[in-house]
């Protein structure tokens, strides 16, 4: 209980603390987590999300400066991509954030991208509550990609920013339909080189193909050129108007519940994973029932029906424990 | 019965009609697959993807002429984007694939792509199986997009081929690691066009930095231009040469158990995701749970642990029922 006393009290040292424990899967984290539950949902979580390559790091480091001059205190989730061939830059980025460390009302918790297969993964969100259980008026989530992943991001955060680039011509057509439907908010960074216009286009283009209610939001688009700074103040005061447009029209109620849906739901998809893969693994019983597939003796389908019996069984006896 | 001995027999009518079963997800059509399962295992299962617009159907229907000329009877499960803005194209080459249908040694069969989170679909895995039981020497899965979904197509597949184009160059970034990693064989379509040389120049470097035990396959890059049906021949020679290479190492049964084990866990996904979203969803309970954790009376991980207590005792009725 003293920590999450501690951490409500926004102390750094204890919810890094409290960080280390969920992504380790500790029981004691996880209880602690569930303590800090009910102090959270204040935060304004805002997801940014893009292909490797756009600038997003510099982008959030000029947006930490631009919350910071309205006194607005600043959490930061990057989820770092695991692909060997864009590691190495993303690291640098990582550095520059680290500019900040001064400033107690900033938070930056870099972590690796995890989970069943590759999508968010629980421990994301958990970090997020964590921050908003600290007081953190702004949490933002930084994931770099363009696929599923960040479609499954765009549904835990309360305002949504695809970040592209003057580059970006080429890679808008392989952006997951999702993502770009979700998108409250486009940003074109390096914004002064040659092909922005042409991104922009592009943007306003499909914008065009959205469907849209009367009186909903209208998704804006914001250059930024994010390495001299500029625009990073607009881009802030975009965030926060979108905020005042969810609170306004009963969105944020809405959307709230949808990222409580896809926690639940994350939640247990992580809860029956790790018993396929570890539990039931380390029993020998998913090879066996693996080799018996493989060779045609059993169907996936009665296999299937039988871990989820043993499932049920499983979890019975670990809620008595409870 | 009946229809499982047609089917066996190569009957298109008798396929068809179970192929809409299985993805109704009618139990009789369940029943059938179950049936058909020990005659699978035989086919040269290929999957083939990358970005849109990179000519993957023109490039397969020049790759079924070429099966058809070594006289090898082929099946092509195509899984539809869900993307609204590059769905038109799809579709016409489609059309295009329909080319063969006077041909009894050719099945081409479009679905939609369906799933919990938006991944591969275990209907799609299930088509597979059909086509294999119908008695198809090759079968084609081919999947547009270059994220998590096409990842866990390669693990379904005994070769697994990326295509690119020579307007690739921009968007090999964002093609996600696991597939870069699981490319049997690339294809860089369009060689004719300016810009081919750069993208075989970077998958050149990618594959230079992937670390290879002696004696394994050696990553091919076969250059093609899918519309004069340039390449296709060579594409063919090249996947033959992979299959008889995973016979004669043993990596192709290695390869059956990564596919019976991904089909397996993807079986329990989708029933776990079922049941979150229909009978627990349709009987009000998922929506108090959602209810109670957005406004922080109850936390998610709590909340998870029940859904999968009810998961048990619900699957133990319904397999009672079996």
């Amino acid at each position: 209980m003293k920590n999450v006393t501690k951490i409500l009290e926004g102390d750094v040292l204890a919810a890094a603390t409290l960080m280390r424990g969920v992504e380790d899967e500790k029981p004691e984290a996880l209880r602690e987590l569930g303590l800090l539950f009910p102090s959270t949902g204040r935060a304004h979580v805002i997801g940014l999300t893009g292909p490797p390559g756009v600038g997003k790091s510099t982008l959030i480091d000029s947006l930490i400066y631009a919350f910071r001059k309205k006194d607005l205190t600043v959490g930061v989730v990057a989820v770092d991509p695991t692909s060997p061939f864009t590691g190495g830059a993303v690291l640098g980025d990582r550095v520059r954030m680290q500019d900040h460390i001064t400033d107690n009302g900033v938070f930056v918790r870099s972590m690796a991208s995890r989970g069943w297969r590759g999508g968010l993964s629980k421990s994301t969100i958990s970090m997020v509550h964590i921050m908003d259980a600290m007081g953190k008026d702004v949490v933002i989530v930084e994931t770099v990609g363009v696929g599923q992943s960040e479609v499954e991001v765009t549904k835990i955060v309360d305002s949504s920013a695809l970040v592209l680039s003057a580059d970006s011509g080429d890679q808008v057509q392989i952006i997951k339909a999702g993502i770009l439907e979700a998108a409250d908010i486009f940003v074109v960074n390096k914004a002064d080189k040659e092909g922005a216009g042409n991104v922009v286009g592009r943007v306003e283009f499909m914008l065009g193909m959205r469907e849209r209610l009367p009186n909903s939001w209208k998704p804006s688009i914001v250059l930024t050129q994010a390495v001299q700074k500029i625009g990073a103040d607009e881009l802030a005061d975009e965030f926060i108007k979108h905020k005042e447009y969810l609170l306004a029209s009963g969105e944020m109620e809405k959307r709230k519940k949808i990222s409580a849906r896809e926690e639940l739901l994350k939640n247990v998809e992580c809860y029956v994973s790790d018993f396929c893969n570890q539990e039931f693994a380390s029993e020998g019983k998913l090879d066996d029932m693996v080799n018996k597939i493989a060779s045609r003796k059993v169907d996936p389908h009665t296999s299937a029906l039988q871990i989820i019996d043993w499932l049920g069984t499983h979890f019975k006896h670990l809620s008595g424990k409870r």
